[in-house]
């Protein structure tokens, strides 16, 4: 991390260091304008105009880094800007495969479109490694040396922070926890493979779940919604008013959550694993049910040496999240 | 790694850097003075004497370093002694926890032992981690960043390197791979789970199926041999020969080692995975299921973005990992 410049003692007051944190999702753009104590000095948010080409896709995110640049006084100093996107990210380019949720980014390389443009360091690196830099910096994870990022959403992706900085692999790939196979010759992943946790422990896993048992004739308060509406968030609001369809799925998938977990911790010897994503703020028993379905599974000898907790910047945790790419960068070459 | 003395050009000769690696097992005590190029210059191996008490057990040792002190001629500099052992070692005091095959190690702090004695640098890690480093500076991980080591023997041992250093976790237990579950509810392992790795492609479960199989009137050449004297060599021997149970064994524990292989890139993006162990030498068709099994496995999009190889340094991995120890220490403090 680059050394934060604190008030000088001849009376001058240095600018602090901040920076643009961008999101980039399937439905929206979101952005702020955080300092390098995480805290938030502005925000906002746009649309994912999933018809633009990419010259208009990039002129919005130029024209979103310029409503920061005209904003930052001169008690602050906009040192970078840093992107999260789904997908795999080339972090030499900022080019990102496999974003199919955002068409515009195809064939995208953010950093050389951006760079010469807004004349600031631009940073791009996938979501759900960024979300884990933030609950690493500011989050959870302060104070660690290691830690186990995981975010579910429709999937579960995944960061991995060891001795202070992202470990990212070869191919940038580093970190797809969601396809762990738990179930060998289990049920099918989007992936093609079957087996894999984000097939068990994902919140359209978690939809499928719930269906199947109201199928089995298990009463539920699922049943006065629409099917439309039963998602992981509704799922995660109706165990905690009761209702046990709702609250068997999130055992389910605490459990199956845990036996990763468990396998990670075999693996790495990691003192805390970070959880965030819509459902876990909706879900406080959640990380009960994993906590002991990992340390179930777990070497005997490694019980008790780590543990699962929620993540701690909840809707923040993209922008924080992508900032934190920027204040990590002087150390990210590792 | 410290830096290598190369001859000077004024006509004097630097002497070259060596280490003595010592590999404690529950039957030899194997030990060589070993070059900074991995090479060779002598070897030893002595009975590891069960009975033995703490103090003769480390008088042994120094007896053993003493050897290769008096062996070292002008030509080279004894600048440190490397020891592995079974279990989890404590690398400041070197004390070993749960070397249950070796009882005189039992409360050795073997470092505050024997550096006093001695005067040279000491380093102690686990067997595994040791054979991984060995691995990685002269066998099948040369020119890598990261290595995975995975070591089959009556139980699962494993070593990781991340960007040329050992990760060892925080409490050193990072690498156990044979306690991954790879079964949910599956067969029993030595450490009370279910599941692990371990409980299916170790030798001693490859002897468990084979015997199964036999049970199940399956004919193999296995039968003309004494029980007692049936072991994962001899199960690889009698593959090669084209005996089928023993075919059907090795493709078993391949298949199950691949698996694991790929929850592990799916995790960590790493180049290349190594192999080794009594059986790797005798069971040539062994890598390719295995690497056939892990391309299966694993995330479509990491296929064949990393390679199953046989660990390189055969049966003195023990000991030139152990040296490896020494030349690796300048950077192991991460």
């Amino acid at each position: 991390m680059k050394e934060l410049k604190t008030p000088s003692h001849k009376g001058f007051i240095m600018p602090k260091n901040i920076a643009v944190g961008i999101d980039i999702g399937g439905t929206h753009i979101k952005s702020a304008l955080v300092q390098e104590n995480g805290h938030i000095l502005s925000k906002k948010k746009i649309h994912t105009k999933k018809q633009d080409d990419s010259k208009e896709f990039i002129k919005s995110l130029i024209d979103l880094i310029n409503h920061y640049k005209n904003e930052t006084t001169g008690d602050y100093d906009l040192i970078g800007v840093g992107i999260g996107a789904p997908g795999n990210v080339n972090r030499e380019s900022g080019l990102v495969e496999g974003a199919y949720n955002v068409p515009p980014l195809q064939n995208v390389q953010l950093i050389k479109e951006l760079k010469p443009i807004i004349n600031i360091p631009v940073y791009v690196d996938n979501d759900a490694t960024n979300a884990t830099k933030g609950e690493f910096l500011f989050g959870s994870g302060k104070g660690y040396d290691h830690l186990i990022g995981i975010t579910i959403g429709t999937g579960i992706g995944g960061g991995i922070i060891l001795n202070r900085h992202v470990f990212h692999g070869i191919t940038n790939y580093a970190g797809e926890i969601g396809h762990m196979i738990i179930i060998k010759d289990g049920m099918m992943c989007s992936c093609g493979n079957r087996g894999c946790l984000e097939a068990y422990a994902s919140t359209t896993a978690m939809v499928d779940h719930a269906r199947q048992l109201i199928k089995r004739d298990h009463k539920s308060l699922l049943q006065s919604y629409n099917p439309s509406e039963i998602n992981g968030e509704l799922i995660c609001k109706l165990a905690n008013e009761g209702d046990e369809v709702s609250i068997t799925v999130i055992q389910t998938i605490g459990y199956y959550l845990g036996l990763a977990i468990a396998n990670i911790v075999n693996l790495l010897n990691i003192p805390i694993i970070a959880v965030g994503g819509g459902i876990s703020d909706g879900a406080p028993n959640l990380f009960n049910v994993i906590e002991s379905s990992a340390n179930e599974h777990v070497l005997p000898k490694l019980r008790g040496t780590f543990q699962v907790v929620k993540a701690q910047l909840g809707n923040d945790a993209g922008v924080i999240g992508s900032a934190s790419t920027v204040f990590m960068e002087g150390e990210s070459a590792y």
